[in-house]
C-alpha cells in the first residue's frame, strides 16, 4: 500500500508567517494526500538556535517524515545528519531534511528551486557575465545555483567585503578558480555596465526594508533582473526594471520551486508546480506571479 | 478563525495494530478537518517506558495538540504533567494528554469511555451486585467505570490476588468502604451464581490468548455479560453468554468511546459515535456491533 500520510514541518527563528504551511498543505490536499505541515519556531519555544539537533531527532522519534530548516539553523543543523546531497554538501547548508529509515538525510532545495525558477522563468538570459547582490544566506544559495545554471562568471557584490570574497572563494573551490570574484557596491556602475543580468538576494524591498538596492538609473534594457524577495512579489527593484524594459523574474518562483522540491523530497510525488505558482500569487497577497 | 489543523499520537509499546489512527482520522475526514495520527512505538524507538517523559515534551515542543498513552506509560507518563482531571487523577493512570497553551494535562477515556459505552449497550441492567474479572489496568479503568455508574457492589476477582486486594482498596479510598471486595478465581461459581451481571477484563479472549476466562456452565440467562476485548469483537465469552440468553456488549463500545472522548478533548469538537462504531465493526472485521 503506497502511503498516504505525511507530517512536516519548519524549524527556524521568527517564521510565523510563513507560507509554507499552505503551499505545501494545498497542493496535498489536491493530490489526496493526509498532509500536516507544523512551525516549530525556536523563539516561541525559548530556546537556542543549536537546539536543532535535539528537534530534529524528536521529529524523526514523533513520526515526522521530514523538515525543512530555514534562518539561523541551516548551516547548525549539518552536524546533526546522517548524511546530505550534494548541491547541500557544496553549499554548507540544509532546507531540507528528510528521514528514510531513520536516517535524517539533508537537501538544499533553495539551490535546486532557484534553478528551477530561473530556468522557467527566463529561459534563453544570457549568462556570461552575473551580477549578484549579496552574499548571505539566500546569495549562496542562489549564487550555487547560478552556476549550475551555467553561469560562465559570477560578481558577488556585499557590503560586508569579507562576506563577499567568502562567498567567491566558496564557490570558485566546487567550480573552478575564476569563475566567481567579489566585489563592493561602490563598483556596481562599472559591473552593470557590461553585465549581462543581476540577481538579487539582499533584504531591499521587503516590506521591513523598503527601497531599492542599486540606484536605478544603472538599469538598462538590455539587463535581466532576477529577485529573491517575494513579499511583496512586485518589489521596487522589480518595478523600476520593468518600467526600462527588463526581462524580470519575481521571487516567488524561487519560494514556490523550493517548495516544490521539498515536497518531492517528502513525499516522492510530483507536486504541480503552476499550481503552487499560482498560490502563492494568492497568498502573497497580489494578483499574479510573472515568470 | 476556528483551527481546523490537528497533529495528534498514540506512545506505548507494540502498538502497531492499533484503530485508533483509523478511528479518528475517518472520523476527522467527515468533519472536514486536517488530522494526523501518529504511532510512536517505545519499542521502535529502543527507548524504555519512562522516556514516555521526553517523548511528551517533545511532541508538545513539535506542535501536537495532545496524545493518547497506553501500556506501559499511563502510570509513568503522570509526573511528567502539568495537572490531570479528576478521573485519571482516581484512578493514576492516564490514557489521553492534551496540550493547552504549553501545559499538559492528563485525562482517562478509558473510564469515560467503558462507562459511555455501558449505559448506552446496557442501559437497563441491574447493577446491584457485579462481578469483575481482571485487575489489571484495563480492570481498573472498568471498575472504576462501574462504580461511576452507580453500581452498588463490585467484587474484583483476579488470579494474583494482591492485584484485586489493591484495587479493591483502591476503589474504596474513592468511593466509600465496601463497594468493592476483592476474591480469587475458586470463588466465582459462588459469586456468579449471585450476581446481577459480570465484566470481563482480561486478555482472554483476544487472538494471541484464545479462551473462556470462566466456565460455561456458570452462566445463566439472567446475567449480563459486558466485554472489554474487542480484538476479535465476538469473543469465546460473548458467544457462550449469547448462546444461553445472556444481555451482551462486546467490547467495541468502550474501544469506540475512549477514542469519541479523546478526540472530543484534542479538538473541542462532537464526534459521531454511530459513525465511529460502524468504523471499528469495518475495521476490526466484523460484521456489526451489538450493542
Amino acid at each position: 500500500m503506497a502511503k498516504d500520510s505525511y507530517l512536516v514541518g519548519l524549524i527556524g527563528s521568527g517564521i510565523g508567517p510563513s507560507l509554507s504551511p499552505a503551499l505545501h498543505e494545498r497542493e496535498a490536499d489536491r493530490q489526496g494526500l493526509r498532509y500536516l505541515y507544523r512551525l516549530i519556531d525556536i523563539d516561541d519555544l525559548g530556546v537556542a538556535p543549536e537546539a536543532v539537533g535535539d528537534l530534529v531527532r524528536a521529529a524523526r522519534d514523533l513520526g515526522f517524515d521530514g523538515l525543512n530548516i530555514t534562518h539561523p539553523c541551516k548551516q547548525l543543523v549539518i552536524e546533526h545528519l546522517d548524511g546530505l546531497a550534494p548541491q547541500a554538501a557544496a553549499l554548507g547548508a540544509v532546507n531540507t531534511v528528510v528521514f528514510e529509515d531513520g536516517r535524517a538525510i539533508g537537501h538544499n532545495t533553495d539551490v535546486t528551486g532557484f534553478a528551477a525558477s530561473f530556468a522557467r522563468g527566463l529561459p534563453d538570459a544570457p549568462l556570461e557575465n552575473v551580477v549578484q547582490l549579496g552574499a548571505g544566506g539566500a546569495g549562496a544559495a542562489v549564487a550555487h545555483a547560478m552556476l549550475t545554471l551555467g553561469a560562465e562568471r559570477i560578481t558577488v557584490v556585499d557590503a560586508m567585503p569579507d562576506r563577499a570574497t567568502d562567498l567567491a572563494a566558496g564557490l570558485n573551490r566546487h567550480v573552478g578558480a575564476g569563475r566567481a570574484v567579489a566585489a563592493t557596491p561602490d563598483a556596481l556602475p562599472g559591473l552593470l555596465g557590461r553585465a549581462d543580468g543581476v540577481v538579487h538576494a539582499t533584504p531591499t524591498g521587503m516590506a521591513a526594508h523598503p527601497g531599492l538596492p542599486l540606484a536605478a538609473e544603472l538599469l538598462r534594457p538590455e539587463l535581466w533582473v532576477a529577485e529573491v524577495v517575494y513579499r511583496p512579489l512586485e518589489t521596487e527593484l522589480l518595478r523600476a526594471a520593468r518600467a526600462v524594459g527588463c526581462a524580470t523574474l519575481d521571487g516567488g518562483g524561487m519560494a514556490v520551486f523550493q517548495a516544490v522540491d521539498a515536497f518531492r523530497l517528502f513525499t516522492g510525488r510530483e507536486p504541480d508546480a503552476s499550481r503552487m505558482l499560482a498560490d502563492i500569487a494568492e497568498l502573497a497577497g497580489v494578483s499574479g506571479v510573472r515568470s
